[in-house]
């Protein structure tokens, strides 16, 4: 028995607004569920992706709400979005066209998949990548 | 246009030894990939779990080697598993074998989808849920 995927991917910022607008404006993405100052849910494929302000989440919850457990992390998180080969060329047109730097652009000399590399605004290092980097489709 | 899925989720710890023996032990989870003291990498369904030790992936990495930015986070982070309700019932089973404790365990009012939550060796928040929490299946 082992864990058939992944439902839930979560990376960590303090300032959501900043978060919200970076995710609509560069990536497309608008949250299908928030609580100001404390979560983005988007949904992202076949699962969702939660962007939480762990000032909120490592406090715990008012005894009346559901014993969702505390958690939260400072620093920089990372998560990679899956893309082809075109789209890789046109998210990088579309970060330099939204002023978004590329940190770091480059195949990989096992698998011949190209990865780029930015980061949001919360300093999450953020990637598109093929998925022949892993060895999938 | 929007990312299409993830392709890479990431979580952080310190004790990497201890993190393989729980994820192999508790989990069923085999790495495919491991970097002593610096990184374990697990397929999971159509992406991989990635998990690093914070103290070596901030550190930026030789000229030599591939740009790829450094990140790393400190605290709790947390990452979801997809499961049917059956696999719930069998994975709470599986947690209590090992025992490993369960700090939550709960029907969500509005899906009626059930969750449960137990720490890894570095703290994470680890959770099985149904896919229905979030609309999904």
């Amino acid at each position: 028995m082992q864990p058939s995927g992944i439902l839930e991917t979560v990376i960590y910022a303090q300032d959501l607004d900043a978060i919200e607008r970076f995710y609509a404006d560069v990536l497309g993405m608008q949250p299908f569920s928030k609580l100001a100052g404390r979560q983005l849910f988007y949904r992202c494929g076949d699962q969702v992706l939660l962007i939480f302000n762990p000032g909120a989440t490592t406090q715990p919850l008012p005894a009346a709400a559901l014993p969702v457990p505390p958690h939260g992390a400072l620093g920089h998180g990372h998560v990679c979005f899956k893309a082809s080969a075109r789209e890789i060329n046109a998210w990088r047109e579309q970060l330099q066209a939204k002023g978004v730097a590329i940190e770091a652009d480059f195949i990989w000399p096992a698998s011949g998949g190209r990865s780029i590399y930015f980061r949001d605004p919360g300093g999450n290092c953020l990637e598109f990548a093929e998925p022949k980097i892993w060895g999938l489709t």
